[in-house]
């Protein structure tokens, strides 16, 4: 089995300034085409380091992914010693150059410096992998029988290198097994007593299965993963187990995709040929953009009033001054109130309405942090509950979110059964 | 110096499945207490890699925190194996056993199953860091000279063991040195552009303070740092070097801290006592979603209209449908209407408002994807610019967002200086 390493290379990793995405996204495109990732590793701006790590990283793996350290400052020593790595010598290279040159002029219409045609200067020991979004060229060497890649740390000149030249590149290198995942969505059950009730079914899985459970807000995912070289013997098996685990968590189940909750509600509703809007309190327009990060909502979402302070509650939802005067505006009678105005205002089939304390400022002992209101309804009905979350500040804002997608889902599903 | 490295364990971590956050946030913490993180390495739910990495990250550093491995189910082996390592056997513990009991009753309202119980056993060879928001006990070994600590994988239980047990030891055990880091923010020049107007500047930099360059979304940070057994010389030096680096870059300086660009407006509006609402359609709410993520929003955030639907820029936010029909809705036009708009509907003192084309669908030849108007203004006057943004959707998101921002802090300083 071909396996790999990602290393990716920076200061701001290690002093926790950013938060590490490339090496996921890196990770499932590998996994698609059949490489496992055996291990991540971040180091920093440090030449005895990032050395030790290529050495430690292709002893273990077949192909070792390196990002960052690429840039046209001196704290960007990667290219220098991936040079003296493979023992060559840096050139200027015309192409990268010509491409350099033709993105100041035509898209940063900025000057370019002797510092930015310096990027055209590469090893002569390497192939190089074309940056069409970036200055930095990907780069690969071989070694014995091991490859090394090294690109950019800016994630869209990264992930079009690895869709455009990397993957090809591997594919085309390695006859490579079939890799199988199917993962399912619970909601409303813990992680352990999801254990409990698949011992049976656990203690069935072949070897070269394996179950995981990923918890996260209050949802469980679980995933079957498999390996193997017919694709077909390995999908047949994996389906089968699949199947079979689909029936054992039915009162639970929520998807049988790997989708986010904003996803599968939007699947719904496009299949219903329906729309929502939100009214959102406390959550402060996230559960708008998270039912936007889906490519192609405009065609179920209509839109959002984040009304955060009461006046607009007041003015744009049209929530009665009596009632929020009467009950605060973390009552239920003003998110009942607040989802009567969306609905009014955007004439959308469903809705979700919000509004709680996040925390960790304006608690208050009838009223502490983390108590929320959420409604979802349509013209017919509107359906009420109450949470009280005891996390931080984001995190009360996603368990809001999430709570109200599952209300909300729960919901469509029964007023489209009726 | 003290060093340390962090292991996290995990499938999801090595599928993609799952963004590691846990690393950032821990490696900050520890530098904030002068241990430099030298290492982050991510390894599967795989007993011989975990081991290696064990044996791996104590080599070269004398703190190994892991995370990760320590829920209920058959794929976290991390405490078994952790027992194995430090030849420990494993034994309940009476006030974990109490916690969890107390937990499962009070709290989750869940029936106690064995397996929960089972959190309570641990290696009598470990001290444990007792976890007062879950079931898994952090754990501390030691060998030789060497501290290992492993802790839970989900971030609120680990963030909570790190703050109230593992930040006391590590700053009990050893005298640690001073690390200090300084942070600007600069925004309209390029990374290349900046190092070459610092080229005398990062020459006279001593050996033991490094300066880093974290370009993202337009905007370019720029890190001093530095460390040293000396708190008081460490923090004159570098705050010397800081104040000449402003003085070099001042005409692009947006702020001499690391707060992010929406935290920067709060202080603005605050200490002029002014508010802002917004109006999006393309951002879909994630302008006030990263302006309501700063705690204390409330007292200058007013709300948003998300008008995601032509319909409801009409009907919520009051643009003619006639300036809709001739000029499209991603026009200055429309995008001067909606600011007009939520100014009327909201009675703030500035506004922000978008409209553009995030993509993959919906581009056309005469508005393709990634063109955006944005508005700024107030009362008294409104600004219009219009961006052509060149990638995938959440960027062209965040680089709306960011621009709209940028807008925002120059028109309020232009209109406060007045």
């Amino acid at each position: 089995m071909i396996e790999a390493s990602i290393i990716t290379i920076g200061d701001e990793l290690l002093i926790g300034q950013v938060v590490d995405t490339n090496s996921a996204w890196i990770a499932q495109e590998l996994n698609k085409i059949g490489v496992p990732v055996i291990s991540r590793l971040a180091v920093g701006d440090n030449w005895e380091k990032i050395w030790n790590a290529l050495d430690q990283e292709s002893k273990a793996s077949d192909i070792i992914i390196i990002t960052g350290g690429l840039g046209p400052t001196a704290d960007d020593i990667t290219k220098p010693l991936l040079c003296e790595y493979f023992n060559g010598k840096l050139v200027s290279n015309v192409e990268v150059l010509q491409h350099v040159e033709d993105l100041f002029h035509n898209i940063f219409k900025r000057p370019v410096t002797d510092r930015n045609r310096n990027q055209a200067l590469v090893p002569d020991c390497c192939t190089i992998l074309f940056n069409s979004k970036g200055t930095a060229p990907g780069m690969l060497f071989h070694k014995q029988d091991k490859i090394f890649i090294s690109l950019p740390g800016v994630p869209i000149e990264m992930k079009t290198i690895m869709t455009e030249k990397v993957i090809p590149l591997i594919t085309d290198t390695y006859k490579l097994p079939h890799i199988a995942h199917r993962t399912l969505v619970t909601f409303g059950i813990g992680e352990s007593m999801l254990a409990d009730m698949l011992v049976e079914f656990e203690s069935k899985i072949p070897n070269h299965i394996k179950l995981a459970y990923l918890p996260n807000h209050g949802i469980v995912r679980l995933r079957l993963s498999s390996n193997g070289i017919n694709k077909k013997i390995i999908d047949d098996e994996i389906d089968a187990l699949f199947s079979e685990l689909k029936i054992l968590v039915n009162q639970y189940l929520i998807a049988d995709s790997d989708d986010p909750i904003e996803k599968i509600i939007g699947h719904l509703l496009l299949k219903n040929n329906q729309t929502v809007s939100t009214a959102e309190s406390c959550t402060g327009g996230y559960i708008a953009h998270q039912i936007t990060s889906i490519d192609g909502s405009s065609a179920y979402f209509l839109g959002s009033v984040v009304a955060y302070s009461n006046e607009i509650k007041e003015s744009v939802l049209d929530v009665s001054h009596k009632t929020m005067e009467n009950n605060g505006a973390v009552s239920e009678a003003v998110v009942r109130e607040m989802a009567m105005g969306i609905l009014n205002k955007t004439n959308s089939d469903y809705i979700i309405a919000v509004s709680g304390i996040m925390g960790p400022g304006a608690g208050t002992l009838e009223k502490p942090v983390g108590l929320v209101w959420i409604a979802v309804g349509n013209k017919k009905s509107i359906l009420t509950k109450s949470f009280h979350f005891r996390f931080d500040r984001f995190k009360n804002i996603q368990l809001t979110t999430m709570n109200a997608f599952m209300m909300l889902r729960n919901f469509i599903i029964s007023n489209t059964l009726e």
